[in-house]
């Protein structure tokens, strides 16, 4: 039976100037994780945050995470907040940041990024407003709105919003571990509100992201960086070594040529094959947001697949070697290659590491120098994949066909929200990102935005799910 | 006839304390042209040796060159001096300069940088002491100790000695050109005093000089950089394409893969072959200058000839691209490759440019990218060879074997002092280069020193030079 839904939306929409108001309040504190300076304001957020929780009768703690390491800064502490303790009633946590990238008018904003401002065409613009004060409020807003409507709330509700996200969740994956049987018990499934919709019009539900394996390629030879006119054609140079070894990765059209990483993938099913075709995606946006045309594919289709399904290689950069604008005759006496590789399904992190080992040591090998080679994981994270059909999936589709009029596309992502996988890890329950924003919002650009339209529909959609939720059966 | 320089040498050992306090005084003064903030130090040099100079009876102005372009800074002076007028003697012309390097104690050094410090092996290290005040008070000390000795100088003396060498000598050239035909009208040669024997035993005298033609290889796609999650493998990655250009250039053995290029070098000649063999120069000190093994070579002649004789390419590094410490998973939107060639007799700078540009082109036309290439010299210095068979050059070999008892090598250096090639095309005359330093005095690096036999029998040296230069025969 389909939940009585009328009331809830209708308080959404008469409490919608409050909602702008307490999103207006959260943009105007600039809790940039990212800049010292700034931490005071961080942590004065994360109070701001667990303030609004009581007076709408959460329970809130400030969880602290210890001093930010290599430094003496207090790490922003956690916010852990339960709504409702009912037996009878399903539990779901949800997750979200209270932190932000830096901004500053100078950066090339059209207003101030820390007032938000709407404007004629419904963009609220704010640093934060999308990227994750929008989302973390729309909890809020969704409990204040059933308050208000004398509508009981559908389930419990745990609420983890840290501030720290923008600057790599220092501390938190070993607080979500170490909770998850302890705070985090009784949740019966998981649900984050930090992506995007994949185009502008469309609402999607997100069961899958890549991993990621990011390396350092070191070559180092001379005892100091030397002078090209006195050591040029007499010494073998790291650079010309490493340029070679990066250009032996990769093609131009991505295709990576470390052998035995496309052998990893798993094989295209033919229920694959027909998913695609009906996602609400266009190459034209893809250019748009590209700022070019030059796009491996032509097609959508392919397109997708690459940034979903299939693996990539990127070369970020060197570190060592001169970087600066101008010209400097310098030979680098040691030099760090990066790149990483985007990891899918069934791609195993240590084979993985193993073989980009393995590849690089016969082509450096290959090149006969007497410099030195070191190559290393820097850090990786594993890809994740949900199953679509699990009751959160379920709910959160139907809850949006209700609010939007439209059945959501189920998409994945390219990129890694890696406390997706710690939070799976840590309940043993099911992930669902269900975004409020939309894919021009930019996120971590100047003239962030959240759309009007997208937060108070999105309010009503959070708390839409939460009741479809408490219906769905088990499965 | 062998001149008589005894009483003029003795009068250089007597006087050789009064020598290191005004080498110590120069070091006290720490003129560092690169650092805006001691612009005022460098000029106060260019004051206080121009005071040097007058008080030794020289005449001496102080040249200015208008505002450093892009900044409200004065260029530091130019000195020009001039000791003697007779129409009867020769003149010589000569050079160095009088800034130096950027240097502080917590850099390494063992010592106050610009406090000059006398170790126990006869080191006496400070910034500048050989690069190039050193040699440049070796001009005012042979005044001096004649003075002392009462014996006539056999030359007139013109001085040119510039604050702006270690930061790229801005409107040097200019002033050179202008004045060829006047403050150096009646040089007859010229002699400039600011490189390095080979070794640390044996003098030399340098002949030759490579070229550097310095390119950019810019590439770009996107509008602006990406997150590799969301773009990985469904764009072109600009990085991609470079670095594969890049590792088309030259392999790890030092050979340049651009077509014609080898075509241009000057055949060795028979002559030449005998040359190499002679040098005071091993492997072992290669070795230890480069803090490695890691020569392309193992014998000393076709190092010699591969630094001396034959074009070198060097990577440099990328602009654009990721180069800090850590990992950052971005896509570079534009990244520059930086390279030069150094160049060597009978390679042409416009034909070199266009053998780079055409193959550049034609492998980025191979990659089929939908990216944007550039290809474009950022600058190129030619090559310079003087004859050693001049007197210029006997006069000074012959004054070297009397202040060290031996013949010295003849050699030429990798690197590329453009100053040089400047006074040859302003003076139409033939340029020396006589080092006062030997190879291990690190003139750029941390613990600079001159050793103080270099220093007091360099000054002998210098003035026998000019007693020779009076003898020597027109050829």
């Amino acid at each position: 039976m389909a939940p009585q839904l009328d009331g809830y939306f209708q308080k959404v929409d008469a409490l919608s100037d409050a909602f702008i108001e307490r999103l207006r309040q959260a943009v105007a504190i600039p809790s940039i994780s990212s800049e010292h300076a700034r931490r005071p304001d961080v942590i004065r957020m994360g109070h701001w945050l667990a303030d609004q929780l009581t007076k709408l009768g959460a329970t809130a703690e400030l969880r602290p995470l210890g001093k930010q390491p290599g430094t003496d800064l207090d790490l922003p502490p956690v916010v852990l907040a339960r709504y409702g303790n009912d037996k009878n009633k399903r539990t779901i946590l949800v997750y979200g940041h209270y932190d932000v990238q830096p901004a500053e008018k100078s950066d090339g904003w059209d207003t101030e990024p820390f007032e938000l401002t709407i404007k004629e065409d419904g963009r609220m613009c704010g640093r934060g407003a999308t990227d994750d004060k929008g989302p973390v409020l729309g909890w809020l807003n969704a409990i204040e709105a059933h308050q208000a409507a004398g509508i009981e709330f559908p389930v419990n509700l745990l609420m983890c919003f840290e501030g720290m996200e923008e600057y790599g969740s220092e501390g938190l994956d070993e607080l979500i571990m170490a909770e998850g049987k302890k705070f985090f018990a009784d949740a019966d499934a998981v649900c984050i509100s930090d992506n995007y919709w994949l185009g502008t019009e469309k609402p999607c539900l997100t069961y899958g992201l890549r991993g990621c394996n990011y390396y350092s390629i070191e070559i180092s030879g001379p005892g100091a960086d030397l002078h090209s006119g006195v050591f040029g054609g007499t010494a073998q140079e790291p650079m010309t070594d490493l340029v070679r070894i990066m250009a032996s990765l990769v093609d131009t059209n991505g295709k990576i040529l470390i052998p035995g990483i496309a052998e990893q993938v798993a094989p295209v099913t033919p229920d694959e094959e027909g998913l695609y075709d009906d996602i609400a995606f266009s190459m034209e946006t893809l250019h748009d947001s590209l700022g070019s045309k030059t796009t491996i594919f032509e097609d959508k289709k392919s397109t997708l697949m690459a940034r979903w399904r299939y693996p990539s290689l990127s070369l970020h950069g060197i570190e060592g070697a001169f970087s600066a604008p101008g010209a400097k005759t310098v030979i680098p006496a040691k030099v760090i290659g990066k790149f990483s590789i985007r990891t899918v399904p069934n791609m195993e992190i240590e084979k993985t590491n193993e073989l980009v080992r393995l590849y690089i040591e016969d082509v450096f090998k290959k090149l006969g120098s007497k410099n030195t080679l070191k190559v290393y994981p820097q850090h990786c994270g594993k890809w994740w994949v949900a199953s679509p059909n699990h009751w959160n999936f379920t709910a959160a589709a139907k809850a949006t066909e209700r609010v939007w009029g439209v059945k959501p596309d189920f998409t994945r992502e390219g990129g890694s929200i890696p406390v997706t996988l710690t939070f799976e890890q840590a309940t043993g329950k099911n992930v669902l990102l269900l975004p409020m924003g939309s894919s021009t919002d930019g996120a971590h650009s100047i003239n962030e935005k959240l759309d009007k339209r997208n937060y108070i529909e999105g309010i009503k959609l959070l708390g839409a799910y939460l009741h479809y939720v408490a219906e769905e059966p088990m499965n």
